[in-house]
């Protein structure tokens, strides 16, 4: 029953307001490049939307989650886990719209919006510049939980762009 | 973690401009009567609720589920399984917003609102006489499912007019 | 065209989660008693309402408007303005959902929950004792609009306690 | 005051949901193009958008437009008129979210999206392949009317073709 609970739940969640209009743009767009340039493309909006919200007190892993939470929870986008592991602070988003709205068709490369928001947010708080977030492989729980690390990149050379 | 996501979902799920309206009315009636008065009441809204929607294809018990989900979803109050047992037809409602909206000390009063809703649409479909619909005792998934069963009432002397 | 916007969007404003429960409670409702005693319910749950919601900057008159306006708009109840006249200050409500919600029908009762709401907000800003608010008589702006006037009751005999 | 009480459901109107998203693509995607590259974009999102609705009562006037007003209503997409003139079909779009979405630097080409689900409905409904749907220059009513006309394109040379 969960299970078709979490069903109901999603397909309510996106707003039927701009549904229609995020699967045709997702369709378009879908057709028109590589999954590495939609990512960049979408990387490059969630920038600019992390730059609307107010996403400031680092003060502590429970601070920044409540301050994310209060964003996600306004905008109905699900919710965050920060967890702390040996390597990498984990990144653990729940919850999104983002499979109903351009669907799981597009879940490869429309994750690269939270992706650039919490880089975004990272950034602005200051962040160590050797630190890197990036998405996790793998589609979890169904497209209801995405994963991003944020660590150290050694293994890159210094002149290799990544995306 | 399905549990989790539950919760999330379970807390937008309620309209953002009636939660502070419903809350305080399940407060101030509360304190007003008895339990079977607010379940009388709550009843009589289902039923004066009820007749505003049209549930008309009783063509079979899955041509009645569909007609009354497309209600459900429309409204966003969860979505209604219709099992046929050995000696009761078992309406189970899942995922409505009663519990956010009139809070978890309402659950043995509000859910009376799907009952009216209920039992007005099985005779407004002609519904056999001798049946009749009353909620299971017992609070089920945490208050995200409601039982209700439609049967003959036999126990009952027929000068006790029960509710 | 503007008028029909403004009906466009008034329709739209009520939440359809509640819309057909409000309806089917202002029905019961106003059945059950007469204006002042459903004034006074209202008035009540206004009261309880307020108390959730934090408006507490009292330190100019635009302050206070700001601060009621962000709390309406998060709820999507419409706008506020607040005008000091010579002998009162009166509270202009504007937009609210409360026509489409309770029936045009309700007019004359349904906003004395708005009443409620800002006799708790003054108050709890300690408000000189001797102010009442009440609504000013009249349907103004089709219903879009609602007026109280927060002022010395001179006229009233202080045995008698109105409403 | 009715000025006043458009511009706050305007603002209402648009889904807080996907608001930042749309204005964060809309920021990206006007720094990408030419209008007219816009406008084709937005035509084909429009078109694809359409085929998931049915538009399909074409026995009258009335009956169309108030077919397609079903469909606005139920995304909150404002209200459409259509005019029968001398030369042409008036399709006067009302109430739109687009301006709110996109933002007023786009009204010149975020519209071509209406223009696309117009001219998509009335091909799917036999229109007479001579008439061409295009919107009128200009933002009338700040931005919540559009107004496009179909007719016959004379002055066109075959040869041209138009965007």
């Amino acid at each position: 029953m969960a299970t078709n609970n979490i069903r109901y739940y999603e397909e309510q969640q996106c707003s039927v307001q701009w549904r229609s209009f995020l699967a045709a743009f997702s369709a378009e767009f879908a057709s028109k490049g590589e999954v590495k340039d939609l990512r960049a493309f979408m990387y490059q909006l969630g920038r600019t939307m992390a730059s609307g919200f107010n996403v400031a007190d680092g003060s502590s892993l429970q601070a920044l989650e409540a301050c994310m939470n209060r964003v996600w929870a306004e905008m109905n986008w699900g919710w965050v886990e920060l967890v702390e592991e040996a390597d990498a602070l984990v990144v653990a988003h729940h919850a999104s719209p983002l499979k109903i709205a351009f669907g799981a068709d597009a879940l490869n490369w429309s994750p690269a919006l939270l992706e650039g928001m919490y880089a975004q947010w990272f950034e602005s708080l200051g962040m160590d510049k050797s630190l890197r977030l990036s998405q996790r492989d793998g589609v979890f729980e169904e497209g209801q939980l995405f994963v991003f690390d944020l660590k150290k990149q050694l293994e890159e050379p210094s002149y290799f762009t990544r995306r």
